[in-house]
């Protein structure tokens, strides 16, 4: 039966019902952590080989420089070789970055926002700008454009992608629009693969502002969770194709592909945009790690290896997104109670509570032990207007906290969605 | 015979026997370069070890997080007790970076720059901004300021440091000073050590502008050169004690200790400092390379060991920095040609050419195949008004490379101070 199909003392019943199952889950003490994309032990195990790969003493790049060294701002050669592959971009159009794509991502706003593009007046000179942020989406590139003073305008996120037509029709007439924040396949937190005609809008966007650009955060390129990927057309390509290859920014990681605190980022981007910002980067830093570079390079050998080594990423996470998504499925879905995501890929099941609910079973959540992304945390400055959305973040427990944090999860959305019922009565 | 005391005839005889010795070099096709302070392959092999530290298995920082993953913003605890002891602060008084302190620098530049010291007005808000550069010095200090359009003013530097009355005075009067770059302890490239006065003088500092920092880049703390290491004050504690430890931003590295390409660096403040930028620091990074930072403290343990180590490094550079100041003695003292320093520690020889001759010698040596450093590149905007400092880098080439580099080095800076000379006739 359908809470909306319910009468007020059934609704009273249910509530009740859950209320005590709640009380339950709270004297058990749990204590679990669902709130960020972290991956889990067994994942971090999968990279440790890495760690043996200079036991040869062979420490010099393909380019004759020691790597141990000074040197090379943008990276060993053999490192753009191998991420070039990854985000779809030649070798001239990527630089290699230290262990943190949102440093990068940082860095890069920072530069529009204190020396322009390409040469262009500085972001910081022009008056109020703005950031375009299709939502539900990533809460930290929301508090970088925060940081810089950024307007950030929410976009709707479509089964296809962001809402085009809005974005088309908002550059088009607004000069103070610089830029669009996009995660374009799985997106954070949706599970979104951008379709063909998404990107090729992309890329051929034509904004008022000659230095916008798309800040392409390809977060989850080879992220896949079952074996038919959804893949995304490659947006420089397209943008060649229409002669608007500054448009984009592209970033990558490998942070959930080796070890998040100790991976490689690389930012891709036509050959102009990239030898302007190397310009700038060489005053904030000699060169990222390189040793860190060459390690992955020695580890991996090809893309082609990379792409296999995150099947066993799946093969250790998919089970545990097959745990939310049923639990969902068997306990809200009877009841008409909120809406969910079944990611191919990514790091997050996005879930959309009944219209404010999401911080009322985050709060039950936490009193009951299981931390989740804070509600809000998925649109810029934290406020969901309707207080809907929650993402979760299966990657981190193991499968049995999973299903625990899972059962009190639905438990508390229950009491949540019931509650609200009743208060509408 | 001094070159002053030479008549027409003997100059021109000087300097065409000078000019003979400088193309039979030339002939010879060398390939050397001495322009930055590259540690040598021996050094680097020192550290080798480190990439070993996690055989063991153990990825566990002793607050219990896998440095693996993701977390722990500014550094895991060990690092932070090891890294404390090296630049002198508490361990709630020190933020771990990445592999650069320059990019730490310049990131601590850019905060102030886009969001005040403090919670004070953003730099970029107060109009023309200054800072003070002792000279000689660090190239890629004043290309941070000057890519921020900073003001910036040169100053003396003296046996003890820098021109303390002239800062004080400076200082004190005008608010639109906000900073000074210092390399306090062997700095660069003069190798000269702040007197206790010095750094007493600094601590006490009472600028005008209440967000004025001292850049205190102590690159060189450990790196002694003789078996009576100069020490420098401890500047916090020296700022505790007269109530003004808010004044000076405290900042190190790794890179000449174990990897310049990847090593660890920091930075040390004020609690209040320190607990501020941090707040910032969150906004572009979610942390750095935590494995780095534990893969130090195993292969190190205690900062006595770290000093230990240096020791062996001493062993391989020390001769090379006795080649360049023996060859200068022996060749340049008798004609009276240029001054320079003999360091007790740090990376460089700092060679003061007759004045108007810098440019010319550095021309002469990139010719007959030998890179120095760019004549001016020790001061702001690559200006040297009397166009006399050469910064010499003995640390890199072989000593046998080096020994033919300096051979050729002063016969430059003869031919150069002849010439000179026989203009002035």
């Amino acid at each position: 039966m359908k809470l909306t199909e319910m009468n007020k003392e059934q609704l009273i019943d249910f509530k009740n019902k859950n209320e005590e199952l709640y009380n339950d889950f709270k004297a058990k003490g749990l204590c679990l952590n669902m709130s960020r994309g972290n991956p889990c032990k067994e994942q971090l195990e999968l990279s440790v080989d890495m760690l043996s790969v200079f036991d040869d003493g062979d420490f010099v790049s393909e380019n004759g420089v020691d790597v141990r060294n000074y040197g090379l701002l943008d990276g060993i050669p053999e490192a753009k070789t191998l991420f070039a592959d990854m985000i779809g971009v030649g070798e001239d159009e990527i630089i290699i970055f230290g262990n943190s794509s949102l440093n990068a991502m940082f860095w890069a706003v920072q530069t529009a926002y204190n020396k322009g593009v390409l040469g262009g007046t500085p972001w910081s000179e022009q008056g109020k700008i703005k950031f375009l942020c299709p939502v539900p989406g990533y809460d930290r590139h929301f508090k970088v454009t925060e940081f810089f003073g950024i307007e950030m305008i929410n976009i709707p996120m479509t089964p296809t992608g962001p809402d085009m037509d809005m974005i088309e029709s908002l550059v088009a007439e607004d000069e103070s629009i610089k830029g669009i924040w996009c995660v374009p396949q799985y997106s954070n937190p949706d599970g979104i693969s951008y379709s063909d005609e998404t990107v090729k809008r992309f890329a051929a966007l034509k904004p008022k502002a000659k230095d916008f650009r798309i800040f392409w955060d390809n977060a989850y390129c080879i992220h896949h969770l079952t074996d038919s990927p959804e893949l995304i057309l490659n947006i420089l390509e397209e943008a060649k194709k229409v002669g608007n290859e500054d448009i984009v920014y592209i970033f990558g990681s490998t942070s959930k592909i080796t070890f998040p605190g100790a991976g490689v980022a690389v930012m891709g981007a036509s050959k102009k945009n990239v030898d302007s910002l190397r310009s700038y980067l060489g005053i904030s830093i000699i060169s990222y790690d390189k040793m860190n570079q060459l390690r992955h390079v020695k580890f991996f050998g090809t893309f082609e290896n990379m792409k296999e080594h995150m099947k066993k990423h799946k093969a250790i996470i998919a089970p545990k997104f097959k745990v939310v998504v049923d639990t969902l499925d068997k306990e809200l879905a009877p009841l008409g109670i909120g809406e969910w995501t079944d990611p191919k890929g990514g790091y997050f099941v996005s879930f959309n509570a009944p219209s404010g609910c999401a911080k009322r079973i985050v709060k039950l959540c936490s009193e009951a032990g299981v931390t989740l992304t804070g509600a809000g945390a998925t649109f810029p400055h934290g406020i969901d207007p309707e207080d809907k959305n929650i993402r979760l973040a299966p990657t981190f427990p193991p499968v049995e906290d999973l299903k625990q944090a899972m059962e009190l999860f639905v438990i508390c959305a229950k009491i949540a969605a019931a509650e609200k019922m009743l208060a509408e009565c």
